[in-house]
């Protein structure tokens, strides 16, 4: 199972896109793979909207705009390093999400799962949905930035009040090749048997 | 990459373990998948408690079979399918987690990491972890059962007040394989620009 850990490995947030098409069964094989992560109670409290259309989506984006524009970009700047804000810049501000020619709207249904375990039921599937696009060759990204904007979004997408957005996914082609992720070791965020003692 | 698709359609929650042991270079296998996940700033606000110590492993399932005794078994009772019902109840009541020899505890570390983000950056990192396990051949799960009790896992791992505890993964070798998970199709979740618009 090499090929797990390269992928792993390979994963990294896309923040500009082609606007070559991508089609529905490729969206399809990402979907099936989210729907396989465990959940809660097994409740697969999920619910995705996969929106293409052009006027949908601007508005969606317009969304993760505002929230950049009206404090996000200030407190990134503050927080993020210089690359990482740069490309952050691109995605949000630069227009880099707008290429992407499909956004997923991941949501849970609160009535269907408590909402307690939304997020340990709903971030898995995100996760593989991520992995998925990923070993297909796709540029992902999991964005939450348009999540202050719930009401707005329910309005948009026709949700019902049970259903309550959780992340956005631009899904594309890349527009160009990424380097590895930068993270730390696992060595320094891990504890053996109490916080403290080295791994 | 048929692979990763066949390994997202095997994994599965498990709630019976061999005494087995799982070796640290392989714990760190693991560790190594979940930090390459992404988090909201890059932030990367884990922190993992591997818990080997016979004590520890212990009096942390006792929280779990605490919240069970608790209520936790009624309230599951009127909402779980009876096979699941019996699988957790191997798991938590009848000791199949007991056996696994090691838990890991996924912490978040709120200072590291903003509050609002931590299950879109904490919950993708478990999901890689999860992955790798069965990628591994080994057994694992996601539980949260025990969260209830934040105040007393801290004490028990001497966690400091910011870092908080958001599941307990038992990782061990699986006593008994199983079938494919039972999953409604990604058809019925998933809707066309709009809630409600079949995909």
């Amino acid at each position: 199972m090499s090929d797990f850990f390269d992928l792993v490995h390979r994963q990294r947030a896309h923040r500009s896109f082609t606007s070559e098409p991508v089609d529905d069964a490729t969206i399809g094989k990402l979907l099936d793979a989210a729907v396989h992560a465990p959940s809660a109670e097994n409740r697969q409290p999920w619910e995705f909207v996969v929106v293409r259309d052009d006027a949908q989506r601007t508005t969606l984006l317009d969304f993760a705009e505002k929230a950049w524009e009206a404090g996000g970009r200030a407190f990134a700047e503050a927080r993020l390093t210089p690359g990482l804000m740069a490309d952050v810049e691109q995605g949000i501000g630069g227009g880099g999400y707008r290429d992407a020619p499909v956004l997923i709207v991941v949501c849970a249904d609160v009535d269907r799962g408590l909402e307690v375990t939304v997020p340990s039921s709903i971030f898995p599937a995100t996760q593989n949905l991520l992995l998925a696009a990923t070993a297909l060759g796709l540029a992902s990204a999991l964005t939450t930035i348009s999540m202050g904007f719930t009401t707005e979004l329910q309005h948009l997408l026709d949700l019902p009040a049970h259903v309550i957005p959780q992340a956005v996914i631009p899904i594309g082609h890349p527009a160009k090749p990424l380097g590895p992720a930068r993270r730390e070791p696992f060595e320094q965020h891990t504890h053996r048997d109490r916080y403290g003692h080295a791994w």
